[in-house]
């Protein structure tokens, strides 16, 4: 037994991953109603089968008698780094625990789809209760097993480092300073026009491949297509990313594609050498969701981007150049906007952190059981109220059932997202002090040399550094929100 | 240990076969290029999951202990009697040869991809090689196992009971009849209107949709899309049926959606309570023919049916209804037209079998060594001009590079179109002599008396009996030639 029969038991879970990665985008994508029952229990089967995989005793074997190996290179150990931790999370749960929390995600996502849009909280509550409960048996045993409290766990899953001592004070410092900047912001924005047409789905789609093909996104592995939240899936050699279309705006899907593009560019490049091994895959959600908003946010919303896209705007959607909404003051204006509203998805990269301040902080409660389901519709009001001064009593579907993270089992999972908006903020800002002519070179649609950046620095490094090493060995110094508060400075206050 | 045990442990197999299904429908339809290697792989460890879950001891210790078992309804004895074929069909291979056999088929499946275009032979004769060669090497463990001469191992793969001495008499009249026969028709059918204009695809889409939905496909349980060659995928939940469009011929897409949803109608109207078990699963591939063959040939190419349908096909295709060419006259004569063509999967109903029994005389000499790969171009030709005069030497991507079936390592398979239009002639005859308005609603667009005798007499059945069992059943009589030879002669050479 030596490294190699290592690797090829986990070229195997590689593969079987790919697999359930391909059935994910297509329950999203493609499915009918009427076959999720039948994906449902697929899905949960194969959960099973990669559990048994990584359980077995053989693996057990095979991974001491690998660690106990001399000659191995860097790639390898850290490799066998990332296969200790999937077998440490595995051998934690018991495959009934596995299946039962698969099918019981996968039916109560399903039965959310319908309810949402019918406000329908009543009958969701039973799933979900279930849902929550059997997150917080995995929760436990994963703690037990790391020896973590249990939402600890959770966040591990994610991003391995992330914990509550290092996102409390990260938190504390946004949630003392947004409120009153975001306010400042609203006063001192400019108004915009109104955009004046509407837009069909297949222009909208045009121009979504079109920049996707400037900012690099390789269409011999991967597609855009249509699913009611966007989302990037698939795998490094088939990377598939999804957007929405509203006619009346065009903006919103175009931003989606975008920032969608960002991960997918991460994922398509991830170290060949390495496919299907846990080293070659990307790290967690922190640094895959640093580098879809360093894409949206950091690049496709500065003023930059916008004097390149502006011409390939109106030419793909067939807008008057003479029409003042359509120049690029009004356009970047547009994309920057800031807004308290309803809906996180939508939200400005301004209020974003309030809204995961708000689900991280319910989110705990639910785990720990200070926090009921059937409480989570008035819990969620009360904060959208003090920190948005918005009311959702009357709007489930905009409030507390929006986003599909806990009916499909995504609990410790929202953090990542505001932790991913300071490490692209810090990122990006290293990048251009590496290349001071990344933004100019943006304005005239030219990306590489911030792919290049990219590619070097976090791509194709896969998963050789943990996130939290990778942020230091990048740019210097641990992730804080210096980069970040300093960027929406000079973004939203200092243009004047 | 009990029978129930050993249904928990098939329904396992069934949740890896919905995997697979759905896997292999994106491949056809939604994967990228670049994603072919890791499909490849994925497949092949599926596959290889497949056949560990199946030859594990526990399974055979499962099924001895179910077998003994008294008090098992007939349904539980013919899922034990379906379980018992897929053992003894699965310890008849090692793994390593499953592993092989489903690489190197989808690896050669997707080379012919782009070489068929090109004409290229050079680049796929290795390829095809290999498959042939581990096919062989499963033929002739299936057939050690069970008793076969090689090739029959494999007919018996895709139907249970079909072999080359109940082949071997129906093709030789066939091949009797038909060359003659298919002279007559030519030199006696009348002239068409060609069609006045091409038809984008949205609305052969939307014409393809309208006539599925009238059929009885459920849209809540399946979808349909594009592909290169129409099929018909997925499962009874989730039935995937495909087509392609040709502007410039809508007929041809339309036959196809028609073919595939009397597929897709055997499949969503399998048994509800046996969903998962092999004895819920439709029979083989000469039954599953005989659906399509049935609902197209039989029923969509009838004189009835284009009364019903010239209206809906004038609407859809926005053709102006003064033109004889949209004529029911017209419509008719277009959808039962014969000619001496390259292409099997465009061939009509009278010519088809020719092109079957030249691949059913090819593929056995291929597998038994008397044919090699590099000769089949020659082959091909030879017998092309023999059956129906026609020359491939110069145009390979419609000769011999024309069907997926051997590239994607499908050798035994052919025959069963021919016997599945024997089989949907027989079957309809009876229909018609069970329900003697079924054609007379079909004119009125009512297809439920049709969907109620197929569902009785076919769907719900499963896997109960098996084909020849249920074509007796059904039928009264063993699968013959005497059904399709009257329906040809009445067909074509009686409305004079």
């Amino acid at each position: 037994m030596t490294y190699s029969d290592l690797e090829q038991r986990f070229k195997e879970l590689g593969d079987l991953r790919h697999a359930q990665a391909m059935l994910n985008w297509d329950e999203a994508v493609m499915m009918p109603t009427g076959g999720g029952r039948t994906r449902a229990e697929s899905m949960a089967t194969l959960a099973a089968m990669a559990h048994r995989l990584i359980t077995a005793g053989e693996t057990a074997e095979l991974i001491e008698a690998a660690a106990a190996q001399d000659e191995l290179g860097p790639w390898q150990r850290a490799n066998l780094r990332e296969i200790k931790t999937i077998w440490r999370n595995a051998t934690a749960l018991p495959e009934s625990l596995v299946i039962a929390r698969s099918r019981a995600s996968s039916l109560c996502e399903q039965a959310w789809r319908t309810a949402r849009p019918a406000h329908d909280w009543q009958s969701i509550e039973p799933l979900l209760t279930e849902v929550v409960e059997l997150t917080r048996q995995v929760a436990t045993c994963l703690g037990e097993a790391a020896g973590l409290d249990p939402y600890d766990a959770l966040l591990d899953q994610y991003e391995t480092g992330v914990n509550q001592a290092m996102i409390d004070p990260i938190f504390a410092e946004l949630k003392a300073f947004l409120p009153d900047f975001v306010e400042q912001v609203i006063a001192a924005q400019g108004s915009v026009h109104p955009f004046p047409k509407s837009i069909g789905a297949a222009r909208q789609g045009n121009l979504g491949r079109a920049l996707m093909a400037k900012l690099g996104f390789d269409f011999e592995r991967g597609r855009l297509d249509t699913s009611h939240h966007p989302f990037c899936g698939g795998d490094p050699d088939d990377t598939r990313i999804t957007t929405r279309y509203d006619e009346q705006e065009f903006l919103s899907s175009m931003m989606a594609v975008l920032h969608e593009t960002g991960h997918a560019l991460y994922q398509q490049g991830l170290p060949r050498q390495w496919r299907g091994q846990p080293v070659g895959n990307s790290l967690g959600a922190v640094i895959h969701e640093s580098q879809s908003l360093l894409m949206e946010m950091q690049v496709c919303r500065s003023r930059e981007f916008v004097e390149f896209a502006a011409p390939l705007i109106r030419q793909h959607l067939d807008a008057g150049s003479n029409d003042p909404a359509w120049d690029v003051d009004n356009l970047h204006r547009h994309s920057i906007r800031v807004a308290k509203g309803f809906i996180r998805v939508d939200a400005d990269e301004v209020t974003y952190p309030l809204h995961v301040i708000l689900r991280y902080e319910l989110e705990r409660a639910l785990l720990s059981g200070d926090l009921t389901v059937a409480r989570i519709p008035e819990a969620w009001n009360e904060k959208m109220q003090a920190y948005l001064q918005i009311d959702t009593r009357d709007n489930l579907a905009d409030g507390c059932m929006q986003d599909v993270h806990w009916f499909g089992g995504l609990i410790g999972y929202f953090p990542t997202y505001t932790l991913g908006a300071l490490t692209a903020a810090q990122l990006f800002a290293r990048a251009k002090l590496d290349e001071p002519g990344i933004e100019a070179s943006v304005a005239q649609g030219d990306f590489a040399p911030l792919l290049t950046w990219l590619r070097k620095n976090i791509h194709v490094k896969g998963a050789l550094r943990q996130a939290d090493e990778l942020i230091v060995e990048v740019t210097g110094a641990p992730l804080g929100t210096d980069a970040f508060r300093a960027h929406l400075q000079s973004r939203y206050l200092s243009a004047g």
